[in-house]
């Protein structure tokens, strides 16, 4: 009887409002939207507080409240409830929902202490992941507490950080005592080795169950570029049913909860550009546990516009990474490479997808670092299975490619996960750079290519990129193409065209 | 022609959208609802981005987008503005804007210059203010910023954040060589001194041309308590009028645009309680230079539950505001003050305008540590004067509140500002707190009185708020009330009674 219930709740000031659906998609943040004159609690008694309680039959919420001047869209007896609310919530219109100032959060306590430069403990990190996980602290209390983390955390929080990300979220088994990942921290345009290494060692016969990103500020993630050949947003369920029978997958993170309370810290890292090492490590590391690994290998490519920029550099966060896997019980082994200048030709999802294609099917055209890379990161891996002589993983892995059963296995792989949503055409705009003078490529600036690729539409545009003709090393003459912008959209595609002409990215000398 | 223009903008992605109001408010942040389907940019290219510029005929406003799947709310052509982006970007309804992502903010370099521990510079500074001013930066931002800060700045950047703040915004001019002010850093219930210093001084005929806050964290702000006698919320003009009538105002400074980077700041540290040294500095400094303040008496009360908590603290914070305050031409005077219990009776926007009123009356049951505060910090204002005989403005202080001089200037003062907009009775729930035993007041806690004066309601409810009927030092009886709640709602009310009923806040001693 909600006029009953709504008279009532409104005479008893009980803070009952009744739910509404409003299609407003607030991306990651819990938001409601109460009236004015609402019924339950009175916007001034907000000042000061910000977040409210909302909780149903079903769960309890905190959300963000906004204010709401017009009866049509929300009334005094009503919340109306973003998407994201209303999913947590599991709520119904027309349900009565209690609403009601939040309690303050013991976890945001631990925010101050780590801004007045103190040490948290574990359970301290333990409670803050589910507050993460649950969406309890409001985006500001997550910058907050990124920032005060950015400034001093020991090697034992960050592994105290890991280890209560992952405990809050699902954890996969397998009924295998070897299950092998490969990770690269990212930085480097066109790096795809993962859709090439995956299919070797899944063809091999080693468990292979990779979840993958997508692009944070990069023109590609690797399952951007999967995208475009596959469908990747798979449940844990549809994941677990590819993994059993092709021994591999390369899906999208997004659907499986494998520490969501650092799906919820990205969301954040992400429009601020902050990627702390101890976040990585955290970030890396609960994914991988969290998806049952036993086994990774890490690739941290080095260079001058890459995301680590020396080897001192690379040094530490290699250290931290082998500390807090080694006392979560992963096998790690960090390679540190050479990325002076983007892996592959293609930059982009699309041509990305290409030379990843090129590589299983051993054209002749094919990127020849990439596969390479490819091939060192598959042998490390091979190394982790016992029945294979020490040694023997390099050579194992080239038979896998040059035979044609890593490319087999991609395709069963695709197969699987079902056909790409996607347009997988190339863009049909397209602009040459050329060279300004005759000369050897001294230097490509990682940053720049990827930020005309980016700028171009990449990668909410599969088929916008960067296509690079000459690498570092080529001789080129004056008017030689260096590399090719596809645009799919006019607009995009003169701006990415405008910033290439202010700086291509390429350095000659004769 | 809207539907032509329309048109043509979907065809030729111009980008254009017609604005249409929504009536949201999101408070601070400038927040754009878009469909998911919008004719000007789609969703999928805002990941990473989260910030559009949209631009009217009259200026550019950066704000956060939201995504809406009801085209009744916001169709594809259209871009739904909430009432602050609306207010900020001057626009009407049906009007044409300009959507874009937004480009990057060079000022978020500095931040994250500033994550990485380096100190910024006096022009870094100036474009931080001006961006936060014109309201540029989001929220995750802000918090990022105050975050950085809060683990390393230094004294200088401290002097060049607060000039900056003063230069983003309007400076009040008065033809007066000598303009004073007093502030107090807060912490202290019932510590309403204002309400009796700036009459007296004013009386004096010193110009005090004070601008108050509004309760952030406490049970009632000055701006607050002044509202209970008059309309505090004044436009420029009106207060100039004011203060050219009467030598002095109390308003609430939200309404003028001194300092408007620092309202910004305010609005983020609020919900994350989050106050630093460096902060409060260029915050309260910043206010006082643009309300054009040459001299100013400094209120910095140390308790065990205070906000500074030791002597050691305040002097490290009195030295910071001395050298920004000397740098920036404006004559401090740094009073540090016992604040072991609240000061006065009454905690809450009522009851200390009754305290206020009782000093000003020269009642026999005024609070004694009110008034004497109150004329310690006058007396100091009105050394100031270059016509006082040095070492005579205690004295000064005590003859104009003694004569009813300063109790005239007040009522002058609220009948100039108006007739006050809330009801100003004291609130009809009343329960008592007893003493448990016989003793001796040994000490009050001053957080735990604030608490559940703001459990009550106050200072939404200017009639809540607690009533201490013993303090320091007096021998009650067991079954003595302590001191008294006042509430309006029922809810509130209980609440606060429980919270009175876990710790009373009181400690006696036999």
């Amino acid at each position: 009887m909600p006029t009953t219930r709504k008279d009532q709740a409104i005479a008893t000031g009980e803070g009952q409002l009744c739910a509404k659906l409003v299609a407003l998609d607030t991306f990651r943040e819990n938001t409601v939207l109460l009236a004015r004159d609402c019924a339950a609690l009175r916007p001034e008694r907000l000042r000061g507080v910000r977040k409210v309680e909302v909780r149903s039959g079903r769960g309890t919420v905190l959300a963000i409240p906004l204010i709401c001047d017009d009866p049509n869209l929300v009334a005094a007896h009503e919340a109306g409830l973003s998407q994201p609310l209303a999913r947590r919530l599991g709520a119904r219109p027309g349900e009565w929902l209690q609403v009601r100032p939040a309690p303050p959060l013991d976890t945001l306590q631990a925010v101050r202490a780590k801004v007045a430069g103190e040490t948290l403990s574990a359970a301290a990190y333990d409670a803050i992941a589910r507050d993460l996980a649950e969406h309890r602290w409001s985006d500001i209390e997550i910058s907050a507490f990124l920032i005060a983390c950015a400034s001093s955390m020991t090697a034992e929080e960050t592994l105290d950080l890991t280890r209560a990300m992952v405990a809050a979220g699902d954890r996969l088994t397998w009924d295998r005592d070897l299950v092998v990942d490969k990770h690269c921290i990212g930085g480097v345009p066109g790096n795809r080795t993962s859709l090439i290494v995956a299919p070797i060692v899944a063809a091999h016969g080693l468990l292979i169950p990779k979840t993958s990103s997508r692009a944070i500020t990069s023109p590609s993630g690797t399952a951007d570029t999967m995208e475009v050949l596959a469908r990747v947003d798979l449940s844990e369920e549809e994941m677990r049913s590819v993994v059993e029978r092709c021994g591999g997958c390369i899906t999208w993170g997004g659907r499986v909860r494998l520490s969501p309370a650092d799906d919820v810290l990205i969301s954040v890292e992400r429009p601020l550009s902050i990627d702390t090492p101890e976040q990585m490590t955290a970030s890396i590391l609960s994914k991988k546990l969290a998806a049952g690994s036993t086994y990774l290998v890490l690739d941290i490519p080095v260079g001058p516009t890459a995301k680590v920029r020396d080897r001192r550099e690379a040094l530490r966060l290699k250290k931290l990474f082998e500390f807090v896997a080694r006392r979560l019980g992963l096998e790690l082994e960090v390679l540190v490479t050479d990325a002076a200048e983007p892996i592959g030709r293609g930059v982009g999802p699309v041509l990305e997808a290409r030379d990843v294609r090129a590589v299983l099917e051993g054209r002749a055209d094919a990127p020849a670092d990439l596969r390479e890379k490819a091939l060192l990161l598959a042998g490390r891996l091979l190394e982790a299975d016992p029945n294979m002589p020490g040694g023997s993983g390099a050579k194992r892995a080239r038979e896998l490619l040059e035979s044609g059963a890593a490319a087999r296995k991609l395709d069963q792989i695709a197969e699987a996960q079902g056909p790409s949503p996607v347009d997988g055409r190339l863009g049909g705009l397209i602009h040459e750079v050329l060279a300004p003078t005759s000369g050897r490529v001294e230097r490509i600036d990682c940053l720049q290519i990827a930020a005309i690729a980016r700028r171009c539409g990449a990668p909410s545009d599969p088929g916008a990129g960067v296509d690079l003709l000459a690498k570092t090393g080529a001789q080129v003459r004056k008017g030689d193409p260096l590399y090719r912008i596809h645009g799919c959209e006019a607009l995009d595609f003169g701006s990415a065209v405008d910033l290439a002409g202010d700086n291509s990215g390429y350095e000659l000398a004769s």
